[in-house]
């Protein structure tokens, strides 16, 4: 594998391993890509049966590079406490993909990408749901010559992509691990995503969407909805242990604005941190099709209204994963789903993992989490024969 | 009393009843208030002995126009359905006081006011604590010829108000009902606040403060933060039971974000409606003060970290309210009031009224907070030969 590294906010410059298919792909919005990159990683080797695939799905902001340094931010992968060779998804053992969703920013097609006629899709991209997202994965699947995943494995919206997965292909898929995740985002969900849309719209230099033509991006608006979206992932438990109401002093740069009010808490510095650093790495208008795609998703009414349906008579084995004090995607939305599965008649494992950090647990070094997935993965394998 | 009606979004010009200070306000922060004025609205009767008097102390939005239609926005008193003739708390027996807080922007000295030199204050405000909008409302009091309240009660900031009330001025209260609230702002919140003060300083149209001097307002900004704030008064339960997953059309005049994303969510369209009708009624740079002044807002802290002294020795009657969907102002953080006024020796009662209509419910027609609200004023009435 060729690993690509160029650090630095150039994510847009930056070449990522890809796929190109130039048949394209047919949206659910009636809409047609006429072409279609995917843009993935791959870590560990792929068997000679090769039925050792594991499909590692990312959230909202996440991407391909789940277990290296990442070219763009020079950071870890956001999946490295999981994913490596002698951990719970142990890539001695298993061949792990990873892929940019369509309608990413880190390479795969999306509002960035540049379309048939010369000119950046923008706001032009057509909308994209998650099964759009699990079609295009399935796409690099085949490509890659493997006719059955082993797992397919996310959280949040990487959880939704594994349900459509399960739900769409269940003989393409052994193993299903939806982590933190629900069936439908809810009407709160929804809310939260809306404020973020507003704040990236608010943004002069959002400029309709057009904002590739002038090179200003959005920042200030982008970087408002990274701090709302960011309080839903942390609990207030995690958030008075980490900051409580402790004060620093202003930054020197901090101009009228502080000023004005004196002392600054540390929760608010530590916010706009995750604010400007997110805008450096993700792209406005791959935020609004994103988001947008995981408000539209409800897999049970795409099935009748009965979420059993959806996997009625399906022989993959699921293992749902919930965190105690994730109110993003509360233990009760993964009890309807694992209620679903049982009323299916499917094989279905459900742990709620007692944590207080929030819906982050799912990227952070939780062992009983973790011990939870190792053990799981070991005896799906055993079944597996592999 | 003369009623002030000039509906419109010319808040800044409508003249509201008031009382100036000509000798000002010290102020917490060290600097001086030369004038202050204290807008304020009554209803009822004082009775000869002046022993009827209760203060209502309003939320972060609110004002003093607790129980009549309003001047500026055309709309009900915001608490309407508990203060009126013949209701819990009853103006037919009570003389009840609303006074908009210092550094509101409806009527009180605040941001928009012009400071002596004669130019507006703006970001040049000081910042104002909890305790300084409780001294603003004491002058106020004393004015009226009120030696001591009968009661002050308030919802959410409001509640921080009577707590300090409760605090500083034990003598000048003979019963006291912080409903909602908290004796400090916890890092959850004081996150949201910063998500909302963010939101006001990318607005190019805040103009570091100086809007007024243009004419145009950071519309987009204080939408976006009260898009933000609004989605915590309400809870998870609320916003599915009102608008769950449902569709509605595109307006009109959506353009091409709607073009992109086709339907909208109702609780998309509901959260626009709240940010959009917002901005016409509130100033952003008093949206900035007081929601410092609720993040500064420490009782215990101010008092060695021992929130029981803040109260040792009172005689005030406190009735602690909380409601179980409440996750702003949650119900232990009501409980660790009421411990700290046992632990205090104080009397106090604390009651829990379930409700899935989250913080909002105090504002809201909740039979069993109401009942709770008229019990206890009756039996404080009797105990104060009122």
């Amino acid at each position: 594998m060729d690993q690509i590294v160029s650090p630095g906010p150039a994510s847009a410059e930056t070449t990522h391993q890809h796929v190109t298919f130039e048949d394209g792909l047919a949206l659910e919005c009636g809409a047609r890509l006429e072409r279609m990159t995917v843009a993935y990683r791959t870590y560990g080797m792929l068997n000679a049966a090769r039925t050792n695939a594991v499909l590692v799905c990312h959230a909202l902001t996440g991407d391909q590079y789940v277990a290296e340094r990442h070219p763009v931010t020079g950071k870890d992968g956001w999946w490295d406490v999981l994913v490596g060779p002698g951990k719970p998804l142990d890539t001695d053992r298993f061949f792990v993909i990873g892929a940019n969703v369509l309608g990413g920013c880190m390479g795969s097609t999306g509002p960035r990408s540049v379309r048939p006629n010369g000119e950046v899709w923008g706001t032009e991209f057509p909308p994209i749901t998650i099964r759009d997202m699990v079609r295009a994965q399935k796409r690099l699947i085949e490509h890659l010559g493997i006719a059955r995943l082993f797992a397919v494995i996310g959280g949040s919206m990487g959880g939704m992509q594994v349900l459509q997965w399960a739900a769409d292909y269940p003989e393409n898929v052994f193993a299903a691990l939806p982590i933190a995740t629900a069936s439908y985002h809810s009407a709160q969900n929804i809310a939260f995503n809306e404020v973020g849309r507003q704040a990236i719209f608010a943004d002069p230099d959002w400029q309709g969407g057009q904002y590739w033509r002038t090179g200003a991006i959005p920042a200030r608006g982008l970087g408002v909805a990274r701090m709302c979206a960011h309080i839903t992932y942390l609990s207030e438990q995690a958030l008075t242990r980490k900051f409580g109401r402790r004060l620093q002093a202003a930054p020197k740069d901090a101009g009228e604005v502080m000023a004005l009010f004196g002392g600054m808490f540390e929760v608010e510095s530590y916010l706009q941190h995750q604010g400007s650093t997110f805008v450096r790495r993700f792209d406005a208008n791959s935020y609004l099709t994103i988001t947008r795609a995981m408000d539209y998703f409800d897999l049970g009414a795409d099935h009748g209204g009965d979420l059993a349906s959806a996997f009625r008579g399906t022989r993959t084995r699921f293992l749902l994963v919930s965190f105690s004090s994730d109110w993003l995607f509360p233990t009760p939305e993964s009890r309807a789903v694992a209620r679903a599965l049982n009323r299916a008649g499917a094989n279905v494992s459900f742990v709620e993992i007692g944590s207080d950090k929030g819906h982050d647990a799912f990227l952070l070094d939780e062992p009983d989490f973790h011990r939870t997935i190792a053990g799981f993965l070991s005896g799906c394998a055993a079944h597996a024969k592999l």
